[in-house]
């Protein structure tokens, strides 16, 4: 209640706490919340409508008949009561509070109603909201439990912070880490997320030293521009892991549970990454990986390469086949490291990286400190089977890691009970110990991943946008978006529109043969569909039908053409800019035009981006390798094709009224590219479950 | 010794066992291989060239000194001396061996000389080897530990079998499923393979009446045709999980391994599933598929549908994502179902699939078991976080198992020490009891996988080929390859073959306009490449410009011109039949002509096929799409495509002299398709390290 601590600080660490609809039946949520405050250091108030005491401690009627405003306040009664207990508790000046209950805009209209009118009532006042429909949170540091899963008041302290979506997985996430052998230091569940939202509570824990590392949990993002910008500040300071669902088809259910929309999977990866966060694929793996990460980070590296190092070779291939699907370096050794290897390794061992040692002998230690000093490895990866009279990794390990200066992380599989202790010893020397061969390479992965990221997100991101805003016609048809394009730098082919067939006719004259004769008409969305774009005419009888063919298009609107002449063959590729609901101005790219959306070969990111960003686009492309010189082919323009990205991007960044704008086809040539169709739209689209 | 045992028995169940190699060092294999045969109940004979008694027990001087012939020597002298032994060992009647020691195909040259000799004394032999270069195998029903892996003797006995062709992934499997809380019956390294191989084994553990499941770890295989003939009939007695290297580029290190060539991972992994083997993705899925089938199967089933039950929103949704990213059905219940359960629930539930429960109540237990009634529902899984207060899993699950017949996995996390209680519980109730959201959503997606797989086996393995042996030239140019696939009843451009000038006139008369001429000659295989293509020749003139053209080329052979009419537009794709080096005849398929290698479209399976098999394949294309009726556009011939793969299959099954037959592209129309391209070779290509 200092003056100085804000209301979110307050939230999260409060020295008092009340619980509205403290229960004495046990199995209630205000029973158990209550409870789960046991341990909690500060003033506890149970606040029950007529019961005096709760759990043996003193009731109180109202939060009104508090002594004074409590820092933080779970609510625990039905929904519909809530409400009222929120605007009491910002009446009473309390400065937070937790709705565990469910029943808002996850259950139909009238729960969104109820959530609209709490999310307005937090939104007037200085009172910071988590929830509804959370479990609530644990803060290791304090200790408190805000939560009716008494089980939350087991997860170990530790380094970890968790900011998940789903109270669910929050919990999960501290269950997965307590098994690792790790600890958390805050742990949040964000339910419905009406007032306190994971950007809130990422800037809250970039400020706690405790917190080392950062496990974030996702479905749709409300705001997903602010979350881009605060992640950017936060990678920079602690590594953030994170896991967002929703790449199938998961929307209904997703909607039923915290009401929000997912939005689009491929955007919402695309921008934690560009964000600096590193996602991965599993609850198990962002517990691990941000195990790892809270060790110690890599310095920022574009390229940051790991040594292997194993004892059988069959789980060394498995890591290798792993690092490499997750496109992480396993650089070829200096040659004068393969030869003090080869000197140092008994004879059936294998020298390169991954370095097999065979059965472990008394070199392992040489060995592993002889590959760690190769310049070109930045983290070392040891796994051998728990085989104690060949190798002590207890021994070995933590001396090479010292020596070394560099990570070691370490994989082994025996007897339980023999390998726990030795985990157990491993983890308190900072060496992480995987379970897996795979989850030895997942978490070297991520610690090359974080670096990866960093390394592009000091030098690639840089919001200034290169062009100035400019006139925009409203509406926007395929010639003036041409023109638009032109006067960005863009080209297009060089064409007229014709109000009358002898305008066209003339037009024919002065073009170079053969053109394209359009249809231009607003009432036409796709010409193609309707006939409207005649290809290929080179001489007067093929004008005649052309234009005969056009006049047979049934209109209402003014019949006009663009005549245009036709672009040389090149590779087609489909760009657009597009503003998403939630995350602002993204730009797309695809390779095939059409076939782009049948081959689903796409990349996205979040505009303005640099030409540098567009390119890390292009290579994402599985069809790269057509840019880059297909069966003998001349390497096509990337440069010229990531301008064009970046100069959408920036058109969008700019220009708040436009929705839309896509290129479909843009011909790549050895030299530049030219846009043969332009679409710009000012209308929102409607977002589909699934975009 | 039994003469009705053979030596595969004698090899996996031995009744006296030799060790060659014996030592008195501790941590030397010959030393910890004689220790971990201490619970051994059989003989055992150490064979030392001088020592008198090893860790207490008689020794021999050598296999010949033995009281008689041993059931399996286990061989733990250096590469060059195991020669010797192994002749000694055959010599003297002794049934099987183990070779613990590296050093051979896998250590270059001259180790891969003393394996070639290895395996031709063992050829010569009934004797039966395991080896070289592994660490053995368990036997708990024995039980025998042949390892010099001290550990493997603490893998606890179960109903597991383990075929490794790692030893260091067959003792990381024993100990993943140990930590599971699952034991094994056998667990095999097959290291090398010179002379047992998985398939051997595999037809062993087929009639082990205790083993229940296989899980089977592959890197190269020598024999893929016999090993996919084998688990077809292994697949429809047990159910088999497999893990397969290799996605990567990795040739190198895996080389280095096992000496063996990895092949392509995409046929290996084709040709599994076309077996029946459920192919996941690490060890660990591995290990848990491999537990929860042994549990049971379903019913062969070609979309078994998966009914889940959540406590907890966040992880129901991780679990529907992974469930849809594997294919798995999560079906909509029937009205009834949806109704009884929305009574049922408390008020802000989900009644449909997957069911969120909410908080579990006392109703939980019913709500699970009208799910389990609904007809849709083969298989169900549930989450709940730990929460004993609310529900008590080991009171509602078993009994739900009980009485809905189908089989329930389970999902939980909290604090260790009252989680592993619960689960060994459940466990002792044949309940499955996942870590994590993710590995619940595997097991179950296995077990649908499994019996999907089988369905298919059932119904689309016919070996019975459609089309007779057929006379094929040698060499058959593009003109010969056409005649061939036109026999075969692929349709191809009408066409004829020209000598002159004149001949092309006429052909140019007579056929339907445009045409493409296309230059024929032994001497060029890539026509396109010298300008050997000319197509849309229309009129006189731009037949006398082709001509030109044509004749342009520098050629050493006769000049002859291959005049045909233009096909009309349509979907462009590749399909082609290889005979692969391990697998034999197969067939690919891939969208967009010269495109599928960009985009990396293609479906392979193994030849002969059926056209299901064949559509199958089409389906699995990301771009199959195309086919279906793509942006309003009709829907193409799939079953004329599905055909000519088959086709195609048939081909190289009937000639084991063609090596190869492609045709690029192939034209798919509303109806039939046109091969555009023939390319027939008689040639084995060089197999590429990642083909």
């Amino acid at each position: 209640m200092a003056p100085s601590r804000t209301n979110l600080e307050r939230l999260f660490a409060p020295a008092s706490v009340a619980v509205v609809g403290a229960s004495t039946s046990p199995g209630k949520a205000g029973h158990e919340a209550l409870r789960a405050l046991e341990h909690f250091r500060g003033s506890v108030f149970p606040v029950h409508p007529s019961a005096g005491e709760v759990l043996g401690q003193r009731a109180f009627a109202s939060l009104r008949a508090l002594p004074g405003p409590v820092d933080l306040v779970l609510f625990a009664v039905p929904a519909a009561a809530c409400v009222q207990a929120v605007r009491e508790a910002i009446d009473c000046d309390c400065g937070s509070g937790v709705i565990l209950s469910a029943g808002f805009g996850e259950a139909g209209p009238a729960g969104a109603a109820m959530q609209a009118e709490i999310e307005r009532m937090c939104a007037r006042s200085s009172f910071r909201l988590l929830g509804p429909n959370t479990a609530g949170f644990v803060n290791r540091e304090l200790p408190i439990t805000a939560s009716f899963l008494l089980a939350a008041d087991r997860i170990p302290p530790g380094e970890i912070a968790i900011v998940a979506q789903s109270a669910g997985i929050n919990l999960t996430l501290g269950f997965l880490l307590a098994k690792l052998g790790y600890g958390v230091s805050c742990a949040v569940g964000l339910g419905n997320a009406v007032n306190v939202g994971a950007a809130d509570v990422l800037e809250f824990l970039a400020e706690q030293p405790r917190t080392k590392a950062i496990a974030l949990h996702l479905e749709g993002v409300n705001d997903g521009r602010r979350l881009y910008e605060v992640l950017k500040r936060v990678t920079l300071q602690k590594p953030v892991a994170v896991l967002t669902v929703g790449r199938e088809n998961v929307a209904d259910f997703a909607r039923s549970h915290t009401g929000n929309l997912l939005g689009s999977h491929a955007l919402r990866v695309a921008a934690l990454r560009q964000a600096g966060a590193v996602v991965v694929e599993t609850t198990e793996e962002l517990a691990s990986a941000a195990a790892a990460l809270a060790l110690g980070r890599l310095p920022a590296a574009f390229d940051p390469g790991v040594g292997v190092i194993t004892a059988q070779a069959g789980p060394g291939l498995v890591i290798l086949d792993r690092l490499k699907a997750r496109g992480v370096s396993v650089p070829a050794l200096h040659p004068s490291t393969e030869a003090r290897i080869a000197a140092q390794l008994p004879g059936s061992g294998y020298a390169k990286n991954p370095v097999d040692t065979g059965r472990p002998g008394a070199s392992f230690s040489d060995v592993a400190l002889t590959l760690a000093a190769d310049p070109q490895i930045d983290v070392m990866i040891v796994f051998a089977l728990h085989e104690p009279a060949a190798m002590s990794p207890a021994d070995v390990l933590p001396d090479v890691a010292a020596r070394a200066h560099k990570p070691v992380f370490f994989g082994t599989m025996g007897p339980l009970d023999e390998i726990a202790p030795l985990a157990a010893m491993l983890r308190q020397r900072r060496i992480f110990v995987a379970e897996s061969p795979e989850q030895l390479a997942h978490v070297a992965a991520a610690l090359a991943e974080d670096a990866k990221l960093r390394a592009r997100l000091v030098a690639f991101e840089d919001s200034r946008m290169k062009s100035a805003t400019i006139d925009v016609p409203n509406p926007c048809d395929e010639h003036a978006t041409k023109q638009l394009l032109e006067a960005l730098g863009v080209r297009t082919p060089t064409g007229v529109v014709c109000s009358t067939h002898e305008q066209v006719r003339v037009a024919f004259r002065q073009l170079a043969k053969p053109v394209a004769i359009k249809i231009l008409a607003s009432e036409i969305a796709h010409k193609t569909e309707v006939g409207g774009v005649q290809l290929d005419v080179g001489d007067a009888a093929g004008l005649r039908a052309a234009l005969d063919a056009l006049d047979a298009i049934p209109l209402g609107s003014e019949r006009r053409y663009l005549v245009e002449e036709m672009a040389p063959p090149g590779l087609e590729v489909i760009v657009g800019a597009v503003r998403d609901a939630s995350f602002g101005p993204s730009v797309m790219v695809g390779l095939g035009g059409v076939f782009a959306e049948a081959f689903k070969d796409t990349a996205v990111r979040l505009a303005p981006l640099t030409t540098a960003r567009a390119q890390e686009m292009i290579d994402e492309l599985r069809g790269a390798t057509l840019l880059h010189g297909f069966r003998g082919g001349p390497p096509l323009d990337r440069v010229a094709l990531a301008e064009t990205i970046v100069t959408l991007g920036d058109l969008l960044s700019r220009h708040p009224e436009i929705q839309e704008v896509e290129v479909n086809p843009l011909r790549v040539y050895q030299q530049g590219v030219i846009a043969l169709d332009g679409l710009l739209s000012f209308e929102r689209r409607k977002l589909t479950p699934e975009a």
